[in-house]
């Protein structure tokens, strides 16, 4: 059965649910009692020809999760006016083809930026205290037996640039400060509501600190972003923490200045040819690695459920929208 | 030679240094351009029969990092007046004695408290959203095989409990005020200063937490603080998070709680029988163990350096020390 509403519940709006296979989200028990859901999965047809059946009145569609919506399948919804995305960045949508048509995207807003900014500061801890390394380090039954351990060092005192103050970079800054550290930010413009300096070269904001934290957002203009250039300038004691999106750093060259000892580590959420790993980081004790999962928090999912619910209820409602990504 | 003092150094005052073999602090180096050094480990008696023969005139005595000081050596040196300790904690050094005697007891004051605190941080966000088991999960492979991966939970709005509201928990309820964390406090007496909820008894404190950050000083009212009734009261989803000493935390107590997961997690840096760390620990991914050294950084170091040389400058001109421990 391709629409699985049953007759007592016609009345409800349509929405259709885009998803890989992998990601079946609790959302859709929570969005049933408000919509009727079309989730292509549930249908044998190929999707192509499940969408020109069955999908050509759908005014609303919801993202799952990173599931890759292309600008193929945008064209085969005629009716198509809001795609509601679940996480923070939507790289992972066609944004072109959405500005194009005119259709509203949205996203996670506020609902996973102080879970990811936690994991942010704790990767950037991790990776200057070496908390991971001593836990490998302890847990091999190395102290016993050799007793001393190389230390890291401090947090407090030392020059932090942001790049992307946007809700994660903020909640970044805001921990941050209470360790004593100096804040600085590049983004794609200066914000007035700030006071943090804010350089508009990244290169220059690496020039003049000892940690990147980046925060922002994967576009065609943002795509490696962190080049060797800019890791050069943030120089051999250096530490790059990415929570964003793997293709915002050139993993290959960071892989070959961490191995150098070029740069003095990294604390990555994020990689470009995700969940692969490229294996040389295995070797280094000057990284920490989180399998993509910094937003993620059973507080922060049912955050991002409500929001999506509130977008798509307000939709339907013609009232403006909780959380619009800005298509420039 | 016993006395490493050079004739053009007689004039410089006597200090004993009191180590283990294993503590060869580069702090010697500091300390012998103004002091004469008597270095118990440079001569071939043994301590007993040198500290007889060379020290009885000795005023000061330093001791590195957590060397055990017992009152059978301070019975050894009638002329001691002041012990300069290079840690934040000084349960290796006996107290009692040095009460007993009116020998003044120094310690690392606020040198080490914002590493300490850092690292207290960082081993809560680790245990509370698994970094460390998310680095072992992407560095053994199984993110790419398995995909999914266990979510922790949210920090922003835990209610935290500092046991011990010193140099130490006072930057640890900064530190997690920013992030959002509801923060409480036990200490021997409420501090007038504060404004965070003050509670009497440590058990009190647990049931209404769900985070105990341990923080105090070990002594003998304070061993085992961290009790089985304690834990219980914290309850199972409740994290521990250990930067004082081992003692304080009955380990037998959280292990077994740890297994039967009726505690949610803990952060050890400390350990009852250091380096020995109890292999069940090793087993859980509920935990981050970390070798002990939570207060060091070479910024830390060489802040404790600059301290201990201060005070006994101080001592030598009859000023007011630095940082003088309180023996009650």
């Amino acid at each position: 059965m391709a629409d699985q509403a049953g007759s007592e519940t016609n009345h409800l709006p349509l929405i259709l649910v885009h998803r890989l296979p992998s990601f079946d989200l609790a959302l859709t028990n929570i969005l049933q009692t408000h919509f009727r859901i079309l989730d292509p999965l549930h249908s044998s047809q190929p999707l192509d020809s499940f969408l020109t059946s069955h999908a050509q009145s759908v005014r609303a569609l919801i993202v799952y999760a990173l599931s890759p919506l292309t600008a193929d399948t945008i064209r085969l919804l005629p009716s198509l006016e809001v795609v509601v995305g679940t996480s923070a960045g939507v790289d992972h949508i066609d944004i072109s083809e959405c500005r194009n048509r005119g259709i509203t995207v949205t996203n996670a807003g506020d609902a996973f930026a102080e879970d990811v900014a936690d994991c942010a500061v704790a990767l950037l801890i991790d990776v200057l205290r070496r908390v991971s390394a001593g836990d490998r380090y302890v847990r091999s039954g190395l102290w016993r037996l050799r007793g001393e351990y190389t230390l890291g060092s401090k947090l407090g005192g030392k020059r932090v640039g942001i790049v992307g103050l946007g809700r994660i970079g903020s909640q970044v800054a805001q921990r941050l400060m209470a360790f004593g550290c100096i804040i600085a930010y590049n983004s794609r413009k200066k914000k007035s509501s700030v006071q943090y300096p804010y350089y508009a070269k990244v290169c220059d904001l690496a020039t003049n600190s000892d940690i990147l934290m980046v925060c922002c957002s994967l576009t065609s203009e943002t795509h490696h972003l962190i080049n060797k250039e800019v890791m050069k300038a943030l120089g051999k004691e250096g530490v790059i923490v990415n929570v964003g999106r793997g293709g915002l750093v050139d993993e290959q060259e960071l892989i070959q200045l961490l191995t150098r000892e070029e740069i003095g580590g990294a604390g990555l959420d994020v990689f470009e040819e995700e969940p692969d790993v490229p294996g040389e980081l295995f070797a280094l004790d000057n990284v920490v690695l989180s399998p993509h999962k910094a937003v993620l928090t059973p507080e922060s999912i049912e955050a991002v459920f409500q929001l999506s619910l509130a977008n798509l209820k307000c939709f339907f409602s013609n009232e403006p929208l909780r959380s619009v990504v800005q298509q420039e």
